[in-house]
């Protein structure tokens, strides 16, 4: 394997001293860049476009040829598990994701099986083996999945959704089912897992976008209890490197001693808790990232700067602390504030590091 | 004025003894209810309902006709306020609230003016006063508005949103135009809900459903700040009874310590938040409101009862406890179900007073 030119990203999620504060940004390969709205025209549907590794690789390239990001993330979506499960993923205009054949019954979920992730998502781990020979070891790339119980909520449901009637009805009603469905669901995010590392990963992510809609104890019971699973079940190292595991619940910020309990590497952060506090809680048990709002991208380059450097000074000195937004950028976002978002992280942290 | 025949509500806001836990449920007049689809259907539109006092008090009555709730709130929409003051409210068909005209720039924001609470609102008023005297006593009844930040949004967007790209860009941009925007709302608010008090409500609640948007720092700034200034505004007492206050910001969880010091009456909380976590970070400073997971209503009865009994136990002994949902009672719901849960709420909630 290439030696990595630049590992910080790697080194902060582990607690390793730093020259500076690494920086990437969720949803970073996407709409607010012209280069992708023309890569996605070229490519078709959005599903088209993650299905081609050529086009996948292209996209996640894109930002790191603007800014200098110290990360690349797999582009790829969300819901693939469940697509190469057979419920048929399809995208309509402003209204996100939806499924054709939704999850609902008992026998459906007996019927559901693991796909194989070298199989039904080849595709997947073809555009991570692009992505790594095209990188040369410019920067690591993470893989991701969404968490089971996320999962669960968009096949549940069929689309997106406010309240989760269905999946939280299954909950209270029948959580024996919802257990099971979980279940299948968090075999199929190991063996994809693996696979990514496998591919050349070499950080991982669980998404778990709808945690935050949970009660504290079911949250514990339906989300985490399955994303602590998927921690435990990843290889200690690959290729004599540690391959890290961020867990990032958005709304999960009163959660984040247990998040940090189940031996993950880092907590991902949305931005309704401050870094210091977090610090605080968590101790230097594991590594943060986040959490700027990503609202803070539509001020000016003044303002950007003086958020970032009040995020800085919050974490405080020493490493383990990966910038980031706390949620996916916006799409209408200047490109040039990202910019601004990115020099400014690296310059104001190099005292933080000294 | 009556007597009331029934203050559980109020005293339980004021912490003072109660026999059993009192109960109403966000949303509690709703499209759960045939009857309520019925009046719905008569009157036209939703925003027709709302102007109409006499079907406003028949939709706001219909559900204690069904279930022994302790309180009665007022049948109307959030968005009255900027409404009157000219932006054009209307529904569309599940999309949810819009405005027709947004406020975004200097000059519109500096022409906005606090509406005549008896004038261009004066149809809340009338709303007000025919429920009181319909009620006759049974319960008191509850009249809100929704806050600042939460109305700013709307005006800012024109519409629900996602991610409150516009306000929020204000927010980083322009804090002094916003700052001017929330001053003008908030001053509407005041006189809006001290006009409630006169037209006879008998407590009022605040809504701040996107307060949980912000960040720590923003939150204060720009949406707890201007709450404590109507917490402050409001009479002490109205023909000889405290009128308790309740805000609730959803999503508020982390922020309970700050809500609770505005000098409110009751914290109102999602279901994000175990009750007794709640009670010992704020100990027995306010009463709290809430906060059962509203999905739990499509378990079974024995379900119900179960988690019902789980919120008593986690709650406590004594009083300053009002039992509600943790949001507004979704659509689907069986009316059968909320009559299980009222009655839970006061069967098992009698050892806890005794």
């Amino acid at each position: 394997m290439t030696q990595l030119k630049n590992d910080r990203f790697l080194r902060a999620l582990l607690r390793e001293p730093v020259d500076q504060t690494p920086i990437w940004v969720m949803r970073q390969a996407g709409r607010y860049l012209p280069e992708y709205r023309a890569t996605r025209a070229k490519a078709g549907s959005f599903m088209d476009l993650c299905r081609n590794p050529e086009l996948a690789c292209e996209v996640t390239l894109q930002p790191l040829e603007r800014f200098e990001l110290d990360a690349a993330i797999l582009f790829s979506d969300i819901l693939t598990i469940p697509d190469a499960m057979g419920l048929g993923l399809y995208f309509t205009e402003g209204e996100g994701p939806r499924f054709e054949h939704p999850v609902r019954d008992r026998s459906t979920i007996e019927q559901l099986r693991v796909p194989d992730p070298e199989d039904e998502l080849g595709y997947v781990m073809d555009a991570v083996r692009t992505i790594r020979r095209e990188l040369d070891g410019r920067v690591p790339l993470i893989g991701f999945s969404g968490s089971p119980w996320t999962l669960a909520t968009y096949m549940v449901e069929g689309a997106s959704s406010k309240d989760f009637a269905r999946t939280k009805g299954m909950l209270y009603d029948d959580p024996t089912l919802l257990h099971q469905l979980l279940d299948t669901i968090t075999q199929s995010v190991i063996s994809y897992m693996q696979a990514q590392v496998n591919a050349g990963a070499q950080a991982v992510m669980i998404f778990d976008t709808w945690g935050g809609s949970l009660t504290p104890a079911t949250y514990q019971e339906f989300s985490l209890q399955y994303m602590q699973r998927i921690v435990e079940a990843m290889p200690q190292e690959h290729d004599g490197r540690r391959v890290p595991v961020i867990l990032f619940t958005k709304g999960g910020a009163q959660w984040l001693e247990s998040i940090a309990d189940t031996g993950c590497d880092a907590v991902g952060l949305d931005w309704t808790i401050e870094l210091n506090e977090a610090r605080q809680r968590i101790g230097d048990r594991v590594a943060l990232q986040g959490n700027l709002d990503p609202s803070v991208l539509y001020a000016s380059p003044d303002k950007i700067r003086s958020e970032v450097a009040a995020a800085l000074e919050s974490f405080g000195k020493g490493s383990g602390h990966v910038f980031n937004l706390g949620h996916g950028i916006h799409q209408h976002i200047n490109p040039e504030h990202v910019k601004v978002l990115v020099d400014s992280v690296h310059e104001l942290s190099r005292p933080y590091h000294a």
